[in-house]
């Protein structure tokens, strides 16, 4: 371990414990971009989750970071999974999760993946549309379906697309539809938005599935279950709430508008790895274009194609650290490794890095637990995807 | 193979022969979304290009399309290849081809990877930045290099990030720094940006790299060696000029500009692949969102993260066909699979497709043989990489 890492590590030993992933990082070498990801953090997140969520089920959305250590402590924790696919599916069976605590939350289902679900024993499915309860007749046919619900934009710090969920009369319409085709509705889902920094931030959300959850009712709809989705904020660099006092707080806001849901299930995926875990990398070039210019360019050996998607459009602004981090720092474009010219992480709003840096430099990205090994993309360039060590 | 699809194929009988690729897809199952990319094609345009280029040596971009078949294919017929990475010179060796048939274009390159290609006999490397002619002299003593530019927009479709390459008084001191450090300048490389669709669009670019190039031997730099990189334009459904005329305007422009060049090299990767090869996926969801929205929702099972990467920022349109093709068809929005909200295909300019698209229906995604295998993730959600199978 070099004097500057120590030294920085010492500092932050007065105010609190190291990090695990970042000790093992300081003391080992790697030979290409790596993962250290934590198993006891993602632990003390899901306890700390779990208490603030209270009567709420946690079920861990897999596609967040689907390792099987992960999900093998996860499982002996008592959490439940939710999986976008067969495949994520078998990765929670082979974790020893039994079929009852996982559901099946894709709203866009392969029809031989719902067969599978269904013969297995999974009984939570999620819908929102009308060909959707079709496959599901066929394929599962009894099944407990979820109505997912379209909501409009919450003060996310990245709002979703439509891509799921429908309104509210199209909600209430599958409901009929279900029942007509001999499937039992269960109750309603919805996503807040990734990244919802305020509790408070959710009650217009809750108002308005409140809304629908009342009309169900209404049309003899017996609902019994409220999945609250994901959107339990992470933190890259700026504060989050504690994990357990947000829980909470949503919580509340849940309880006071859903008394009567009997069921209640909630699915973070980044909020429960994100922190936990980081990416040790390394400085491949630092030049600039022309002598005159005023910042530099600093080429990384990882890229928006070997693990960091999430800086698609600077989504995700990652807090990256160097052992000369206490030094005089300045302007920088960031990009990866390879020959795209797409591969840029950074550039309408330039990164700070330290003058000092050079060709050979370890760097640490923070935050990485979450939505990185498996957006690595199988070898573009001829560049390995990214390598995982759990601790 | 069904009746549409038959009629289809009759009909464009009658105007160009089959593609092969298309009667394969016309006439197989896949059960997962497949790449089937027509070798003979490619080793077609290959000809093609290479009499348009006259005496400029063709090394394929081995990025584009590193399927060893098409790397094998290559080799047999005498091309030459440019690589990104250590693993990229690997399979190109894996294919049969020496180290001096193989350039290393990447101006990001990793110490390791530079002492490898250099010990195997690699002879040419591509660099843009003092730190990296650093990297040069310590792991390549003596090797060539071409300097690479950074050229002003172009007319390209897609003009490039200013990523790669440097200005011109910035490549004059690199050379002068090459000489000091015992490495061979060989020339200068470029390039024009992806898919630029006219050869007159050259004509700006080349003035400028030949303003740097007599700049250069006024500075007693006897440069011998342009690399002219890509460009090449490959359809994705709007007509673009034969290969041959192209790239014989091209060199034309060319030659008037570097009578002197006594090696000039291109590199298609787009150009020579990308029409050769088409996507077999399915539809998984049609939908609405809601029972009076004008456009629906229509889900398939590829996405963004599993092949169809150069969609982002809906940058390539591609053309896709269904059995319904010539029947009525309605706007919609065109997404993946995947759980993630980021994963929509076509949103910001709706696509037409047929108003009787269904769950179970068979889409064929055309000019997909560039970029889009080595592009997709390695499971993210649990659905596995694009399958490819090579005719």
């Amino acid at each position: 371990m070099n004097a500057n890492v120590t030294g920085q590590l010492a500092r932050r030993n007065s105010i609190v414990p190291v990090s695990r992933h970042l000790l093992y990082i300081a003391q080992n070498a790697f030979d290409r971009p790596t993962l250290v990801i934590d198993s006891q953090a993602v632990a003390r997140q899901y306890v700390a989750l779990a208490q603030g969520l209270g009567r709420a089920r946690i079920h861990y959305a897999v596609k967040a970071n689907p390792e099987p250590q992960i999900l093998r402590r996860l499982t002996r924790m008592g959490a439940n999974f939710d999986a976008a696919s067969r495949a994520e599916i078998e990765m929670c069976l082979a974790a020893g999760a039994k079929p009852s605590q996982i559901s099946f939350g894709n709203t866009i289902k392969r029809p031989a993946d719902i067969a599978f679900a269904h013969e297995i024993g999974i009984t939570h499915f999620a819908v929102d549309a009308l060909a959707e309860l079709d496959k599901m007749a066929v394929h599962a046919p009894g099944a407990r379906v979820c109505i997912r619900l379209l909501v409009e934009a919450t003060g996310a710090d990245w709002p979703l697309s439509r891509k799921f969920g429908c309104s509210a009369t199209m909600a209430l319409s599958l409901m009929d539809r279900a029942r007509e085709l001999g499937l039992v509705v269960s109750g309603l889902s919805f996503h807040v938005g990734s990244q919802t920094r305020e509790p408070q931030m959710w009650a217009d959300t809750l108002d308005q599935v409140a809304k629908v959850w009342q009309m169900a009712k209404a049309g003899s709809h017996a609902l019994t279950l409220l999945n609250i989705g994901g959107g339990f904020p992470a933190s890259y660099g700026s504060e989050v709430m504690e994990p357990n006092r947000y829980a909470q707080e949503v919580m509340a806001l849940v309880n006071a508008r859903f008394p009567d849901a009997v069921e209640i299930m909630a699915e973070p995926g980044r909020g429960l790895v994100a922190e936990a875990g980081a990416i040790a990398a390394e400085v491949l070039l630092v030049s600039r274009k022309d002598a005159n210019d005023l910042h530099r360019w600093v080429y990384l050996d990882i890229g928006k194609f070997s693990g960091l998607a999430e800086t698609m459009d600077e989504a995700i602004r990652y807090r990256i650290t160097t052992d000369h981090s206490d030094e005089q720092a300045g302007p920088c474009i960031l990009a990866g490794p390879s020959c795209d010219s797409a591969d840029v992480l950074y550039e309408k709003q330039l990164y700070q890095m330290p003058l000092e840096l050079k060709s050979g430099d370890r760097v640490v990205i923070h935050s990485c637990g979450a939505y990185t090994t498996t957006y690595a993309s199988v070898g573009f360039n001829g560049f390995p995807p990214l390598d995982v060590v759990v601790i």
